[in-house]
């Protein structure tokens, strides 16, 4: 993953748990530089318990006196805020926005700047950005906790910078093949005839059909099939060894 | 936003103030349904203080005693997970996930499992479960903190249902039109004239392409225009009551 220069800001965080908690959430999405701007109380223990494993994060953090310093350097600075009435901004989603952030940093220091718990920025705080970054909410409850904000942001930020887990099936042997599909569809068909089974739904499509996709979605690597392959020539074998069955 | 009947269920949650987050949490994305399978400390003041204004979700939560009570009625289930090493599970990146769990939901109960902090879920839990779900986070440090999980597939969840900040430039007045933007512009060339500005920087594109560029990103609407019309006036009166300057 590219470093990603773009520094986080909290501006006057009342409660160390959350500044403990964004640290986290910065390293857990590979960022690493966090400012806090006139912080209640800090350091505190509760701000380190919270951290976890991203202590480095947390003593690393800067501590200055007003948001300009915080800003120093920078040059595309987004501002979160919940509040649906400010007029005149540009507002962003969080997702268009990181994509926007991480697209600028690679040029410049670029900034995410985050209120206080109850009161968010101030009018003079959200005019120093270039765009107001908006988070989807309940319309009925849309105040996050500002951890959780930086988390979703530092998280649109990871997945911006080209991060998404990926789709699979960790397999310990090869996906079992074609031909070794097609020889356990013929050995289960085989037995089914030997046990004399009959599909008692109503189902239209036939029932080899049936188990034939329902074994495809799963998708069975090579050891699967010879386990399969297994079980069918058990019940073979036994039913041979109980003298032949019915037949 | 129509309802979505997808339950969030912890299972051995040791610190009560993650479950008040994860009510929040849930609350801010719109959904209700928190199942809490053998809480180490529930209810706890500090679930209730973190919980803020979603107490409700709080107080509707249900303790059960196993998994497979909390999953009762349940068709599809998803379980997260950040260990690298789960073999033979099918494994899907939380936006893939998400929007899987929608639209299941649609059809009957869907559920996301997560495992206590520390220890995650056992093996026996991920076996209930259609696919596991992974958080794209550094490899360097993947452990999101246990509500922040639930944050993130919250917010997918309710991204999955159509939620997305609108982009925008909230404005009282309609945007201005082509006609009002050009006579501003022809106004802003005459007086750029009066005033014998000239360019000194090295550009090629010529002045007042510049400041058209400039001014069509700003999106004005037609108070802006106006305003910036009359400071153009006021600088034309001025200059004509000081005496028409140098020309």
């Amino acid at each position: 993953m590219e470093p990603c220069n773009v520094r986080i800001v909290l501006v006057e965080p009342s409660h160390p748990g959350n500044i403990g908690a964004a640290a986290r959430a910065l390293k857990n999405m590979e960022l690493s530089e966090l400012v806090l701007v006139n912080p209640r109380q800090f350091p505190h223990p509760e701000a380190s318990a919270r951290a976890s494993g991203a202590d480095d994060v947390l003593g690393a953090a800067r501590v200055v006196p007003s948001l300009g310093a915080a800003l120093e350097g920078c040059g595309y600075v987004a501002a979160t805020t919940s509040r649906d009435r400010e007029q005149y901004f540009r507002v962003s989603d969080v997702r268009a926005a990181a994509e926007r952030l991480v697209s600028e940093a690679r040029r410049a220091p670029a900034a995410v700047v985050f209120g206080a718990e109850r009161s968010g920025l101030s009018n003079e705080d959200l005019e120093k950005a270039h765009t107001l970054v908006r988070i989807p909410a309940s319309p009925l409850y849309a105040s996050l906790n500002l951890a959780m904000a930086v988390q979703l942001v530092a998280y649109e930020l990871y997945r911006a910078r080209g991060a998404a887990a990926p789709a699979s099936v960790p397999l310990a042997a090869p996906l079992a093949s074609t031909g070794e599909l097609e020889r356990l569809y013929a050995h289960l068909a085989e037995v089914l005839e030997e046990i004399d089974f009959r599909d008692r739904t109503q189902s239209g499509t036939h029932l080899m059909a049936r188990l034939r996709r329902l074994l495809q979605r799963a998708e069975p690597d090579q050891n699967e099939v010879n386990i399969l392959r297994g079980i069918l020539t058990a019940v073979q074998n036994r039913r041979r060894s109980a003298g032949g069955g019915r037949g």
